[in-house]
């Protein structure tokens, strides 16, 4: 959803939400490294009932953060997934009490890259260890632990959300009851990686970028130019086609065509340019690298991993997605199905691209809430 | 063709070439801009008849050249396009007379950005006029008029050389026999020129591009970046994850994963060094230009226009080309069937991505061969 988009959403039965604070003492990572201190951001809504057995937590992608519902108390905004949440809705906070955690490596209130590292007294910066999905799903695991919650009712989240969502079911089973992924893959192919990768050298040839050593000015070209090849990626090329078409905005003052930009430039262009001001270019490295280097292991050892699983899988995925394909979501079903699962699939035809997921529209909430409610009522 | 597959063709039956200058006082451009003196660099195969009937204009696409085929004096390499043509070759020598130039706004010989301004004696820079595909098309007129040819048996050419034959057809239909138009479009859509755009905007960003001016040291991060974005288009995620996988190329020497890279990243990034030794940022901002704003007018009037043209047409698309889809090539294929024109429309099912057209195959050979012979023979 884009800033304009969000805008339309004035009100939210979810009210006004503050981002809160979980922090502990140090997390262990995949690589041996020892994160300390560490601090998640995260939001809650609804009430956690006496069993502790009604938690979900909704996993964000690449650029989100804790904030999934409700107005933030500090920009004013409405949350990512706000039109799944609340009162009523698919994630309906009448029966279920919602977890959202910005993941390590972040940069929305979370320990990552521009945190302070205790050694040093400095931004981390590149010196930041790497961190993997795993990580990001161990951290969110002392979370729920604060709550006391044994078994969290659901985990759900669309690409990056999808992978921990993944890596949850596959290293917690016993502690998911029901798994969402959505929009999302086992692993990236070579497509998915190099348009990553081309982002990362964006950021690490502009000057601005220092090693990682750039304090307060960001290299915001690099950033922006890797946020618009992402942009890109996230439409579907029907969905551009339908925005923007081949409209042009507006002539430069010297009639020169060059001068003149098609409207899908000055999109592309204020996304990110809004995006660098919100992001931090380390982060947006770090969080990528863990994005490439997910892969739980080849289909034919997932399926033995998941035989005898109890957890319940809905997996989405969308139409026009062509840098997450359905195929890929099909991957994630057959090793599930292979693996005698109870999973459900579900492909929702729109013209949207990857973005579809963070797009209000009516069939994803009716699958998740009719999927949730099931499985709540023991059908 | 990478230049490792280039290297595989050691030697070729048209000899070695040596590209030659075609000047001319000035060419009127479609902006009322008059660009003087202009120079074409261009080579040529095989000999033209007495009754100059037998003349093929080959066009090349972004990053192409006038180097089609043969080994390059200069550089000891092949030409683009080696496998088509020569004795018995689908562009035979034997029969036709192949030319092929250089595209004015490009960095290869031709005048293009990096030329002196004779106004200023410095290079023209960003004050170099706009081009259109006419605008090329138009200085391709100019050399096929000195060669005293009236028809050429046929126009061809991939990608943004499939745009000059459109072109070519549309505005010369009388002087073109047959024309080939290759994974191309009457027009890019939205998602096209956002690719262009990232593209340029990466240059545009480079503190070295200095609006344009930036001499003898170019912008080669902006460019490198645009050339890697485009070559991920070129290529299709099935022809990526067949070349590279996830294979991980090599271990950074601390043992982070952050340096360690897939092999697509090596890839791409030798793909970005490579370009920007033989390529110019602003012949690279200036020809993307004239391929976005491409556009012969709305497929009705198109339908009109071509209505009575006796060019035969032979339209080829790649089934796994996604930046120029086969859709767009059907496009042109239902206009010119509605303007009861001669085409014909093959799709060839090839894992490779739009970069099909220059990657050596039968198929293509084959078609093109066939179909010049059936004119050639008035069948």
């Amino acid at each position: 959803m884009n800033d304009d988009e969000k805008d339309i959403i004035k009100e939210s039965p979810n009210g006004i939400v503050e981002t809160k604070l979980f922090k502990f003492d140090s997390l262990t990572l995949e690589n041996g490294e020892v994160l300390s201190p560490v601090q998640l951001a995260y939001e809650t809504y609804g009430s956690l009932n006496n069993s502790k057995d009604n938690a979900i937590l909704l996993c964000h992608a690449l650029s989100g953060d804790a904030h999934v519902a409700g107005i933030s108390k500090t920009t004013g905004k409405p949350g990512w997934w706000e039109f799944l949440i609340g009162p009523g809705r698919a994630f309906d906070t009448n029966k279920y009490f919602v977890i959202c955690s910005n993941v390590i490596g972040g940069c929305s209130g979370s320990t990552g890259p521009s945190s302070i590292d205790s050694k040093t007294s400095k931004p981390y910066g590149m010196d930041f260890p790497e961190i993997t999905i795993k990580d990001m799903v161990n951290a969110q695991v002392r979370l729920i632990d604060s709550f006391g919650i044994k078994q969290l009712f659901s985990v759900s989240g669309g690409s990056m959300g999808g992978m921990q969502v993944l890596e949850w079911a596959y290293s917690y089973p016993e502690r998911v009851k029901t798994a969402i992924p959505i929009a999302t893959s086992f692993r990236h192919s070579a497509q998915q990686i190099a348009f990553n990768e081309v982002g990362r050298i964006a950021i690490m040839s502009d000057p601005e970028w220092k090693e990682g050593e750039y304090g307060e000015k960001q290299p915001e070209n690099g950033l922006s130019v890797a946020r618009m090849i992402g942009h890109i990626t996230y439409m579907s090329d029907d969905s551009m086609n339908e925005k923007f078409g081949r409209r042009v905005r507006k002539q430069g003052k010297d009639g020169k065509k060059l001068n003149t930009g098609f409207e899908v430039e000055s999109y592309l262009r204020h996304q990110g340019e809004t995006f660098v001001k919100r992001f931090d270019a380390n982060a947006y490295i770090c969080i990528t690298k863990a994005l490439d280097f997910f892969d739980l292991g080849e289909n034919k050892s997932l399926t033995k991993h998941f035989r005898g699983t109890k957890t319940k899988f809905l997996v989405i995925s969308y139409s026009h997605d062509w840098i997450y394909p359905s195929i890929q979501s099909k991957e994630i079903v057959k090793v599930l199905k292979y693996a005698w699962a109870d999973v459900t699939y579900c492909e929702i035809k729109k013209s949207y691209g990857h973005d579809a997921f963070l797009i209000p529209h009516e069939e994803q909430g009716q699958l998740v809430g009719s999927f949730l409610e099931n499985v709540r009522q023991g059908r």
